[in-house]
């Protein structure tokens, strides 16, 4: 790999274009895949506004594709930033053209999204990442990154290659605060305390932002709930988290700003939601280890009425 | 009381009207309580087209009031049909006009609702009744009773008064489908076994009708453990339940047509929904008797949500 890593880029929204950007800036040959841009991206690129600068600025990929089977390089890094809907699309996609030296690297929500690549592609390095981020697709080719912005990454399943090290460089040239985890899976379960909460019920309770979830004692009370839960399987997962986890969440939730979650934006613009990654794969693993986790059933019950049939 | 009881109806809806008329073809003297279709009533009635019947039937009360305070006479029975929203509006309305003689009856949804009218009304009969009944007020005066019909009531708490017995036969005089039952609280608990599960969920689960409901597995589900925690609540309020009841409700519910439950026409309509009667009063029994609920408690938790503020 030499000073100008090529990194691919497979669902080029806001979080790919956004921490795309970064890496080009840090020196990478960037190249994303565009599907319904394409044609806006290939000319103008992105223009991206950040909270961590004044003025916005532009990405222009180095090259901008329509689909995986028209890259012809060795990328050092395939970056998947698509919604998790269905792993075995991503995987199909990723079987026909991808060279061994190519790391995957996951930067997705949910948990258990690893293993279809890992028992798919053996010989590949799999990183996990994880973003903590409010960023979105304003219009066509403009990014908003509004608040946050860390990432965390790490081997799949455990342990901190020199390529992570190397990417998570390649971030922090430019300014992004990106910590390597050799506990990568620890880190999801952690993320998913909130998302699994916050997520399904801001849909459930009728188009809620996280203040007015917190309204209710009720509410708040299922949100410890399935906050509980999710440290349950987690611990089965042998990943046990600290005990003020979830009084932790709740607080700092009532602390920030009013907001809308990931997956009520894609419930309100009609779009798919990542229900089986952040949620499906937790209640299949706790059936598995046959732990009871009626809360985290119920909002689950629910949510799979919302699957575009 | 003589040939002609004299029966009061507080709340003319759907419920209200159609049963008000039963009793009215049957002699006794009917007055209702009408606040928003007031002027029509009073100068039209109703009109009630019924399932059990080919054509369309008048029914005028022998009188409309505005309200409680202006009804002079010595009612045998006041029949209650408003929605279980704040009982304690109800008991106060109720409290400087009732005469001892008075049985109230209350003819609504939901569980452990009897028990605010008993303490405040030591020396009236409270009669309570529940209506398995498909109707509906289409328009302003018109009401279009499209499915089942049956009653069931009886004594509060448990036994079945002279005066139930009369009603009872009033109503079965005109061809309703009246049983009386000495443990009317266990019917209750029956009935919400299938309104704990389906009202809330149909909301919740984004507008379903019962057939929608039951075309996903993980929902299916959730309203099985629904079922079997009210039935767990029952057997603790002494009205142990058959066991096979559970599943039942779910293969009938099947074989009905999609339904549209009335909480979610409520919703739909934006009308405050009866969450504190069907689920509300269920879970406070279930904290005072320490008895685990959490599929309950999530979707009460979600359905807080949804109330006006």
């Amino acid at each position: 790999m030499n000073q100008h890593p090529k990194v691919l880029i497979i669902g080029a929204g806001a979080i790919g274009a956004f921490y795309g950007s970064k890496l080009s800036q840090s020196g990478a040959e960037v190249t994303v895949i565009c599907r319904s841009d394409y044609d806006y991206v290939k000319n103008h690129g992105f223009t991206i506004k950040s909270h961590w600068q004044e003025s916005e600025y532009k990405f222009k990929p180095d090259q901008v594709l329509k689909d995986f089977q028209s890259y012809k390089d060795d990328a050092d890094f395939i970056l998947i930033t698509t919604k998790v809907l269905d792993p075995n699309l991503t995987k199909d996609l990723l079987k026909p053209n991808l060279r061994k030296n190519s790391a995957i690297v996951l930067l997705q929500n949910g948990i258990h999204i690893e293993k279809t690549f890992a028992d798919t592609f053996p010989e590949n390095e799999i990183i996990s990442a994880l973003a903590f981020i409010c960023v979105s697709r304003v219009k066509l080719g403009y990014i908003h990154h509004q608040d946050y912005g860390r990432l965390v990454i790490g081997n799949y399943p455990n342990s901190i290659s020199i390529k992570t090290e190397l990417l998570a460089d390649l971030w922090q040239k430019s300014k992004v605060p990106c910590e390597t985890s050799n506990n990568i899976l620890k880190q999801r379960w952690k993320k998913l305390v909130w998302n699994a909460a916050f997520n399904p019920i801001s849909v459930l309770a009728g188009s809620k932002n996280t203040s007015e979830i917190l309204q209710n004692a009720a509410t708040e009370n299922l949100v410890r709930n399935v906050m509980q839960e999710v440290c349950t399987l987690a611990k089965a997962d042998d990943c046990e988290l600290e005990e003020e986890i979830v009084e932790k969440n709740i607080a700092d939730t009532k602390k920030m700003k009013p907001y809308k979650t990931s997956m009520l934006l894609d419930f309100e613009a009609k779009r798919d939601m990542e229900i089986e990654a952040i949620l499906g794969n937790a209640i299949r693993f706790a059936k598995q280890k046959n732990i009871s986790i009626p809360h985290l059933s119920s909002i689950y019950g629910l949510l799979c009425c919302y699957k575009s049939q």
